[in-house]
Protein backbone atom coordinates (compact mmCIF):
# COMPACT_ATOMS: atom_id res chain seq x y z
CA UNK A 1 0.00 0.00 0.00
CA UNK A 2 1.12 3.43 -0.83
CA UNK A 3 0.86 5.58 1.89
CA UNK A 4 -1.81 7.88 2.98
CA UNK A 5 -1.58 11.10 1.61
CA UNK A 6 -4.84 13.46 2.27
CA UNK A 7 -7.18 14.91 -0.02
CA UNK A 8 -6.54 18.49 1.49
CA UNK A 9 -2.90 18.00 0.50
CA UNK A 10 -3.76 16.34 -3.28
CA UNK A 11 -6.33 19.58 -3.52
CA UNK A 12 -3.11 22.04 -2.69
CA UNK A 13 -1.18 20.13 -5.13
CA UNK A 14 -3.83 20.54 -8.00
CA UNK A 15 -3.67 24.19 -6.71
CA UNK A 16 -0.10 24.49 -6.77
CA UNK A 17 -0.19 23.00 -10.49
CA UNK A 18 -2.54 25.84 -11.56
CA UNK A 19 -0.21 28.46 -9.93
CA UNK A 20 2.83 26.90 -11.70
CA UNK A 21 1.56 26.51 -15.46
CA UNK A 22 0.25 30.50 -14.78
CA UNK A 23 3.83 31.13 -14.01
CA UNK A 24 5.24 29.83 -16.63
CA UNK A 25 2.70 31.69 -19.10
CA UNK A 26 4.21 34.74 -17.66
CA UNK A 27 7.43 33.83 -18.62
CA UNK A 28 8.80 33.09 -15.12
CA UNK A 29 11.26 30.06 -14.53
CA UNK A 30 11.80 29.52 -10.60
CA UNK A 31 9.53 30.05 -7.76
CA UNK A 32 10.18 30.15 -4.22
CA UNK A 33 7.56 28.12 -1.58
CA UNK A 34 6.76 31.57 -0.61
CA UNK A 35 6.07 32.42 -4.02
CA UNK A 36 4.10 29.38 -4.65
CA UNK A 37 1.71 29.56 -1.19
CA UNK A 38 0.69 33.22 -1.50
CA UNK A 39 -1.75 32.44 -4.57
CA UNK A 40 -3.31 29.48 -2.25
CA UNK A 41 -3.30 31.84 0.83
CA UNK A 42 -1.36 29.28 2.83
CA UNK A 43 2.31 29.36 3.59
CA UNK A 44 5.97 28.38 2.59
CA UNK A 45 6.23 26.04 5.19
CA UNK A 46 3.40 24.34 4.26
CA UNK A 47 4.29 24.01 0.73
CA UNK A 48 7.89 22.52 1.53
CA UNK A 49 5.90 20.01 3.77
CA UNK A 50 3.57 19.17 0.98
CA UNK A 51 5.88 18.59 -2.04
CA UNK A 52 8.17 16.77 0.53
CA UNK A 53 5.94 13.88 0.75
CA UNK A 54 7.07 13.04 -3.15
CA UNK A 55 10.59 13.66 -3.57
CA UNK A 56 12.93 16.37 -2.82
CA UNK A 57 12.44 19.12 -5.91
CA UNK A 58 13.62 22.60 -4.64
CA UNK A 59 17.24 24.00 -4.02
CA UNK A 60 17.74 26.30 -1.27
CA UNK A 61 18.14 29.61 -2.17
CA UNK A 62 17.22 29.84 -5.74
CA UNK A 63 13.94 27.62 -5.33
CA UNK A 64 11.81 25.52 -7.54
CA UNK A 65 12.25 25.03 -11.68
CA UNK A 66 8.91 25.95 -12.68
CA UNK A 67 8.52 23.60 -15.65
CA UNK A 68 10.67 20.71 -13.64
CA UNK A 69 8.07 21.03 -10.66
CA UNK A 70 5.03 21.42 -12.95
CA UNK A 71 6.08 18.40 -14.52
CA UNK A 72 6.63 16.50 -11.58
CA UNK A 73 3.10 17.24 -10.24
CA UNK A 74 1.26 16.35 -13.36
CA UNK A 75 3.02 12.55 -12.73
CA UNK A 76 1.86 12.85 -9.30
CA UNK A 77 -1.77 13.80 -10.26
CA UNK A 78 -1.92 11.48 -13.06
CA UNK A 79 -2.06 13.62 -15.98
CA UNK A 80 0.89 12.69 -17.87
CA UNK A 81 -1.99 10.78 -19.59
CA UNK A 82 -5.03 11.20 -21.50
CA UNK A 83 -8.25 9.56 -19.33
CA UNK A 84 -11.67 8.02 -21.57
CA UNK A 85 -14.40 9.25 -19.64
CA UNK A 86 -18.16 8.04 -20.06
CA UNK A 87 -20.81 9.99 -18.74
CA UNK A 88 -24.19 8.52 -17.77
CA UNK A 89 -27.10 11.02 -18.14
CA UNK A 90 -27.27 13.63 -20.97
CA UNK A 91 -29.11 16.28 -18.54
CA UNK A 92 -28.46 19.39 -17.80
CA UNK A 93 -25.59 18.52 -15.25
CA UNK A 94 -24.30 16.17 -17.92
CA UNK A 95 -24.23 18.97 -20.59
CA UNK A 96 -22.69 21.55 -18.20
CA UNK A 97 -19.89 18.80 -17.11
CA UNK A 98 -19.44 18.04 -21.49
CA UNK A 99 -18.95 21.51 -21.97
CA UNK A 100 -16.62 22.30 -19.10
CA UNK A 101 -13.38 23.30 -21.26
CA UNK A 102 -11.30 22.57 -18.32
CA UNK A 103 -11.83 18.67 -18.64
CA UNK A 104 -10.44 17.67 -21.97
CA UNK A 105 -7.32 20.13 -21.41
CA UNK A 106 -6.73 18.59 -18.25
CA UNK A 107 -6.55 15.24 -20.12
CA UNK A 108 -10.14 14.10 -19.57
CA UNK A 109 -11.65 13.03 -22.77
CA UNK A 110 -15.04 12.71 -23.00
CA UNK A 111 -15.71 9.36 -25.06
CA UNK A 112 -19.16 8.02 -24.92
CA UNK A 113 -22.73 9.69 -23.29
CA UNK A 114 -25.72 7.22 -21.80
CA UNK A 115 -28.73 8.00 -21.04
CA UNK A 116 -32.24 5.91 -20.18
CA UNK A 117 -34.25 8.54 -21.92
CA UNK A 118 -35.36 6.83 -25.53
CA UNK A 119 -35.89 11.05 -26.73
CA UNK A 120 -32.59 11.15 -25.85
CA UNK A 121 -30.69 8.05 -27.41
CA UNK A 122 -29.09 8.78 -31.22
CA UNK A 123 -28.99 12.66 -30.72
CA UNK A 124 -25.73 13.57 -30.67
CA UNK A 125 -23.13 15.95 -28.59
CA UNK A 126 -20.62 17.59 -30.96
CA UNK A 127 -19.98 13.94 -32.63
CA UNK A 128 -20.63 11.80 -29.99
CA UNK A 129 -23.74 9.72 -30.17
CA UNK A 130 -25.83 9.21 -26.72
CA UNK A 131 -26.04 5.91 -26.53
CA UNK A 132 -28.50 3.72 -24.47
CA UNK A 133 -27.79 3.33 -20.83
CA UNK A 134 -28.59 -0.92 -21.11
CA UNK A 135 -25.25 -0.96 -23.17
CA UNK A 136 -23.31 0.30 -20.36
CA UNK A 137 -21.07 -2.72 -20.10
CA UNK A 138 -20.73 -3.24 -23.94
CA UNK A 139 -19.48 0.77 -24.14
CA UNK A 140 -17.23 0.47 -20.95
CA UNK A 141 -15.33 -2.68 -22.44
CA UNK A 142 -15.48 -1.50 -26.19
CA UNK A 143 -14.62 1.98 -25.28
CA UNK A 144 -11.66 1.19 -23.12
CA UNK A 145 -13.12 3.56 -20.15
CA UNK A 146 -11.30 4.27 -17.34
CA UNK A 147 -13.51 6.81 -15.54
CA UNK A 148 -17.01 6.93 -15.24
CA UNK A 149 -19.35 10.32 -14.61
CA UNK A 150 -22.26 9.80 -13.22
CA UNK A 151 -24.87 12.29 -13.83
CA UNK A 152 -28.04 11.35 -13.53
CA UNK A 153 -31.43 10.95 -10.58
CA UNK A 154 -30.23 9.34 -7.03
CA UNK A 155 -32.69 6.49 -7.34
CA UNK A 156 -30.50 5.26 -10.42
CA UNK A 157 -27.39 5.95 -9.17
CA UNK A 158 -25.98 2.31 -7.10
CA UNK A 159 -27.20 0.07 -9.82
CA UNK A 160 -25.42 2.28 -12.22
CA UNK A 161 -22.04 2.20 -10.27
CA UNK A 162 -22.16 -1.13 -9.39
CA UNK A 163 -22.35 -2.04 -13.23
CA UNK A 164 -20.22 0.53 -13.78
CA UNK A 165 -17.52 -0.98 -11.48
CA UNK A 166 -18.41 -5.06 -12.36
CA UNK A 167 -17.74 -4.02 -15.86
CA UNK A 168 -14.09 -2.83 -14.86
CA UNK A 169 -13.99 1.02 -14.60
CA UNK A 170 -11.10 2.65 -12.37
CA UNK A 171 -12.85 5.44 -10.76
CA UNK A 172 -16.41 6.66 -10.57
CA UNK A 173 -17.51 10.88 -9.83
CA UNK A 174 -20.77 10.57 -8.48
CA UNK A 175 -23.07 14.00 -9.02
CA UNK A 176 -26.15 11.73 -7.91
CA UNK A 177 -27.82 13.31 -4.91
CA UNK A 178 -26.94 10.95 -2.95
CA UNK A 179 -24.07 9.15 -1.40
CA UNK A 180 -22.83 5.61 -3.14
CA UNK A 181 -22.70 2.67 -0.47
CA UNK A 182 -19.66 0.11 -0.92
CA UNK A 183 -19.10 -1.09 -4.41
CA UNK A 184 -18.03 -4.61 -4.98
CA UNK A 185 -14.65 -3.92 -5.69
CA UNK A 186 -12.97 -1.07 -4.13
CA UNK A 187 -12.34 1.92 -6.82
CA UNK A 188 -12.07 5.47 -5.93
CA UNK A 189 -15.01 6.97 -5.88
CA UNK A 190 -15.16 11.25 -5.95
CA UNK A 191 -18.88 12.60 -4.61
CA UNK A 192 -19.71 15.61 -5.56
CA UNK A 193 -22.87 16.21 -3.65
CA UNK A 194 -24.20 20.07 -4.12
CA UNK A 195 -26.66 19.98 -1.39
CA UNK A 196 -23.67 18.68 0.67
CA UNK A 197 -21.11 21.77 0.33
CA UNK A 198 -24.41 24.29 0.91
CA UNK A 199 -24.94 22.61 4.12
CA UNK A 200 -21.11 23.06 4.92
CA UNK A 201 -21.53 26.53 4.03
CA UNK A 202 -24.67 27.30 5.99
CA UNK A 203 -23.20 25.19 9.00
CA UNK A 204 -20.19 27.48 8.91
CA UNK A 205 -22.03 30.35 8.33
CA UNK A 206 -24.91 29.64 11.04
CA UNK A 207 -21.30 28.56 13.96
CA UNK A 208 -19.51 32.10 13.15
CA UNK A 209 -20.15 33.94 16.05
CA UNK A 210 -21.84 31.27 18.57
CA UNK A 211 -19.96 31.58 22.18
CA UNK A 212 -17.36 28.34 22.23
CA UNK B 1 -14.97 31.71 18.56
CA UNK B 2 -16.62 28.40 18.48
CA UNK B 3 -14.81 24.87 18.50
CA UNK B 4 -13.04 23.88 14.83
CA UNK B 5 -14.97 20.97 13.55
CA UNK B 6 -13.18 19.29 10.64
CA UNK B 7 -14.63 19.24 7.50
CA UNK B 8 -14.68 15.87 7.14
CA UNK B 9 -17.42 15.35 10.79
CA UNK B 10 -19.95 17.87 8.88
CA UNK B 11 -20.17 16.23 5.39
CA UNK B 12 -20.79 12.89 7.59
CA UNK B 13 -23.25 15.28 9.67
CA UNK B 14 -25.15 15.80 6.46
CA UNK B 15 -25.18 12.19 5.26
CA UNK B 16 -26.53 11.03 9.15
CA UNK B 17 -29.54 13.80 8.29
CA UNK B 18 -30.19 12.28 4.82
CA UNK B 19 -30.46 8.94 6.10
CA UNK B 20 -32.09 9.76 9.43
CA UNK B 21 -35.03 11.21 6.94
CA UNK B 22 -35.04 7.87 5.07
CA UNK B 23 -35.42 6.30 8.11
CA UNK B 24 -38.26 8.25 9.15
CA UNK B 25 -40.17 8.09 5.20
CA UNK B 26 -40.00 4.39 6.07
CA UNK B 27 -41.83 4.85 9.41
CA UNK B 28 -38.90 4.13 11.52
CA UNK B 29 -38.45 5.66 15.26
CA UNK B 30 -35.10 4.99 16.98
CA UNK B 31 -31.78 4.08 15.24
CA UNK B 32 -28.68 2.62 16.91
CA UNK B 33 -25.15 4.17 16.15
CA UNK B 34 -24.23 1.26 14.50
CA UNK B 35 -27.79 1.13 12.22
CA UNK B 36 -26.79 4.72 11.51
CA UNK B 37 -23.50 4.22 10.39
CA UNK B 38 -23.87 1.33 8.11
CA UNK B 39 -25.18 3.37 4.98
CA UNK B 40 -22.20 5.69 5.26
CA UNK B 41 -19.92 3.13 4.93
CA UNK B 42 -18.46 4.59 8.86
CA UNK B 43 -18.60 2.83 12.13
CA UNK B 44 -20.96 3.39 15.33
CA UNK B 45 -18.41 5.03 17.49
CA UNK B 46 -17.49 7.87 14.76
CA UNK B 47 -21.10 8.85 14.71
CA UNK B 48 -20.96 8.63 18.28
CA UNK B 49 -17.81 10.72 18.65
CA UNK B 50 -19.47 13.40 15.72
CA UNK B 51 -21.98 13.55 17.79
CA UNK B 52 -20.67 13.99 21.29
CA UNK B 53 -19.80 17.68 19.32
CA UNK B 54 -22.99 19.27 19.50
CA UNK B 55 -24.28 17.65 22.81
CA UNK B 56 -25.77 14.22 24.09
CA UNK B 57 -28.34 12.57 22.00
CA UNK B 58 -29.17 9.01 22.27
CA UNK B 59 -29.15 7.03 25.29
CA UNK B 60 -27.56 3.63 25.74
CA UNK B 61 -29.34 0.71 24.75
CA UNK B 62 -32.49 2.08 23.13
CA UNK B 63 -30.37 4.41 20.43
CA UNK B 64 -31.07 7.76 19.30
CA UNK B 65 -34.86 9.03 18.28
CA UNK B 66 -34.73 9.80 15.15
CA UNK B 67 -37.35 12.80 14.76
CA UNK B 68 -35.26 14.76 17.70
CA UNK B 69 -31.95 13.93 16.24
CA UNK B 70 -32.78 14.87 13.12
CA UNK B 71 -34.04 17.84 14.41
CA UNK B 72 -30.90 18.53 15.95
CA UNK B 73 -28.54 17.89 13.43
CA UNK B 74 -30.96 20.35 11.24
CA UNK B 75 -30.11 23.26 13.78
CA UNK B 76 -26.49 22.29 13.47
CA UNK B 77 -26.20 22.37 9.69
CA UNK B 78 -28.13 25.90 9.96
CA UNK B 79 -31.66 24.09 7.70
CA UNK B 80 -34.35 25.54 10.19
CA UNK B 81 -34.01 28.11 8.08
CA UNK B 82 -34.03 29.33 4.62
CA UNK B 83 -31.38 31.02 2.53
CA UNK B 84 -32.03 33.60 0.35
CA UNK B 85 -29.65 32.84 -2.80
CA UNK B 86 -28.43 35.08 -5.94
CA UNK B 87 -27.21 33.27 -9.03
CA UNK B 88 -24.17 34.65 -10.92
CA UNK B 89 -24.29 33.42 -14.29
CA UNK B 90 -27.44 31.75 -16.31
CA UNK B 91 -25.04 29.59 -18.29
CA UNK B 92 -25.15 25.69 -18.37
CA UNK B 93 -23.73 25.28 -14.74
CA UNK B 94 -26.11 27.74 -13.51
CA UNK B 95 -29.07 26.35 -15.20
CA UNK B 96 -28.04 23.08 -13.95
CA UNK B 97 -28.25 24.07 -10.53
CA UNK B 98 -31.01 26.35 -10.89
CA UNK B 99 -32.57 23.23 -11.36
CA UNK B 100 -31.21 21.46 -9.11
CA UNK B 101 -34.53 20.04 -7.12
CA UNK B 102 -32.98 19.73 -3.42
CA UNK B 103 -31.70 22.84 -3.22
CA UNK B 104 -34.97 24.60 -2.54
CA UNK B 105 -36.23 20.87 -0.48
CA UNK B 106 -33.05 21.74 1.88
CA UNK B 107 -33.99 25.58 2.51
CA UNK B 108 -32.04 27.71 -0.27
CA UNK B 109 -34.41 29.44 -2.43
CA UNK B 110 -32.17 31.09 -5.46
CA UNK B 111 -34.31 34.22 -5.60
CA UNK B 112 -32.45 36.14 -8.01
CA UNK B 113 -30.23 35.46 -11.48
CA UNK B 114 -27.43 37.92 -12.64
CA UNK B 115 -25.49 37.55 -15.86
CA UNK B 116 -23.15 39.80 -18.05
CA UNK B 117 -24.39 38.92 -21.31
CA UNK B 118 -27.73 41.63 -22.83
CA UNK B 119 -28.57 38.80 -24.76
CA UNK B 120 -30.11 36.94 -21.23
CA UNK B 121 -30.91 39.65 -19.30
CA UNK B 122 -34.57 40.09 -19.38
CA UNK B 123 -34.96 36.56 -20.09
CA UNK B 124 -36.99 34.83 -17.06
CA UNK B 125 -36.23 31.12 -15.39
CA UNK B 126 -39.59 30.01 -13.85
CA UNK B 127 -40.93 32.97 -12.32
CA UNK B 128 -37.39 34.52 -11.39
CA UNK B 129 -35.41 37.52 -14.07
CA UNK B 130 -32.64 37.53 -15.85
CA UNK B 131 -30.82 40.94 -14.34
CA UNK B 132 -27.57 43.12 -15.24
CA UNK B 133 -24.73 41.84 -13.31
CA UNK B 134 -23.98 45.44 -13.03
CA UNK B 135 -26.74 45.63 -10.44
CA UNK B 136 -25.20 42.99 -8.38
CA UNK B 137 -24.75 45.26 -5.01
CA UNK B 138 -27.92 46.73 -5.52
CA UNK B 139 -29.60 43.57 -6.18
CA UNK B 140 -27.76 41.98 -2.80
CA UNK B 141 -29.24 44.59 -0.47
CA UNK B 142 -32.67 44.97 -2.35
CA UNK B 143 -32.93 41.17 -1.82
CA UNK B 144 -31.14 40.32 1.34
CA UNK B 145 -29.35 37.64 -0.13
CA UNK B 146 -27.10 35.69 2.12
CA UNK B 147 -25.53 32.79 -0.07
CA UNK B 148 -23.78 33.82 -3.80
CA UNK B 149 -24.03 31.42 -5.80
CA UNK B 150 -20.72 32.03 -8.79
CA UNK B 151 -20.93 30.02 -11.67
CA UNK B 152 -19.28 32.41 -14.14
CA UNK B 153 -15.98 31.98 -16.34
CA UNK B 154 -12.98 32.15 -14.06
CA UNK B 155 -11.47 35.18 -15.40
CA UNK B 156 -14.55 37.23 -13.20
CA UNK B 157 -14.76 35.25 -10.23
CA UNK B 158 -12.69 37.27 -8.06
CA UNK B 159 -14.15 40.62 -8.89
CA UNK B 160 -17.45 39.39 -8.31
CA UNK B 161 -16.74 37.82 -4.90
CA UNK B 162 -14.82 40.71 -4.08
CA UNK B 163 -18.29 42.96 -4.77
CA UNK B 164 -20.40 40.27 -3.34
CA UNK B 165 -18.62 40.44 0.12
CA UNK B 166 -18.42 44.26 0.57
CA UNK B 167 -22.04 44.48 0.03
CA UNK B 168 -22.86 42.18 2.64
CA UNK B 169 -23.01 38.62 1.69
CA UNK B 170 -22.51 35.82 4.22
CA UNK B 171 -21.33 33.21 2.37
CA UNK B 172 -19.90 32.35 -1.65
CA UNK B 173 -20.55 28.93 -3.42
CA UNK B 174 -17.92 28.99 -6.21
CA UNK B 175 -18.29 26.77 -9.62
CA UNK B 176 -15.57 28.76 -11.31
CA UNK B 177 -12.71 26.67 -12.32
CA UNK B 178 -9.92 29.00 -10.64
CA UNK B 179 -9.28 29.43 -6.70
CA UNK B 180 -10.53 32.56 -5.08
CA UNK B 181 -7.80 34.63 -2.95
CA UNK B 182 -8.58 35.92 0.18
CA UNK B 183 -11.20 38.44 0.29
CA UNK B 184 -11.69 41.88 2.13
CA UNK B 185 -14.21 40.50 4.71
CA UNK B 186 -13.70 36.88 6.02
CA UNK B 187 -16.67 35.39 4.67
CA UNK B 188 -16.74 31.34 4.62
CA UNK B 189 -16.57 29.79 0.39
CA UNK B 190 -17.29 26.78 -0.80
CA UNK B 191 -14.91 25.83 -3.56
CA UNK B 192 -16.08 23.34 -5.87
CA UNK B 193 -13.40 22.79 -8.49
CA UNK B 194 -14.58 20.29 -10.70
CA UNK B 195 -11.28 19.48 -12.34
CA UNK B 196 -9.54 19.60 -8.98
CA UNK B 197 -12.09 16.33 -8.11
CA UNK B 198 -11.11 14.58 -11.47
CA UNK B 199 -7.66 15.26 -10.28
CA UNK B 200 -7.50 13.72 -6.89
CA UNK B 201 -9.68 11.06 -8.55
CA UNK B 202 -6.68 10.40 -11.10
CA UNK B 203 -4.06 10.63 -8.13
CA UNK B 204 -5.31 8.07 -5.64
CA UNK B 205 -5.82 5.65 -8.81
CA UNK B 206 -2.71 6.48 -10.08
CA UNK B 207 -1.26 5.64 -6.62
CA UNK B 208 -3.31 2.62 -5.90
CA UNK B 209 -1.00 -0.61 -6.26
CA UNK B 210 2.33 1.16 -6.10
CA UNK B 211 4.91 0.31 -3.90
CA UNK B 212 5.32 2.62 -0.51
Amino acid sequence: MSKRISESTVRRLSFYLRSLEHMSQRGETTVSSEGLAEDGGTTGAQVRKDLSQFGSFGKRGTGYDIAVLAAHLRGILGLNRRWRVLLVGAGRIGAALFEYPNFARRGYDCVAIVDEDPAKIGQRWGNIPIQAADCLETIIRAESIDLVILALPAEAAQSVAERAVAAGVRGLMNFAPTQLRRLGRDVPVSEVNLVMELEALSFTITRVGQPA
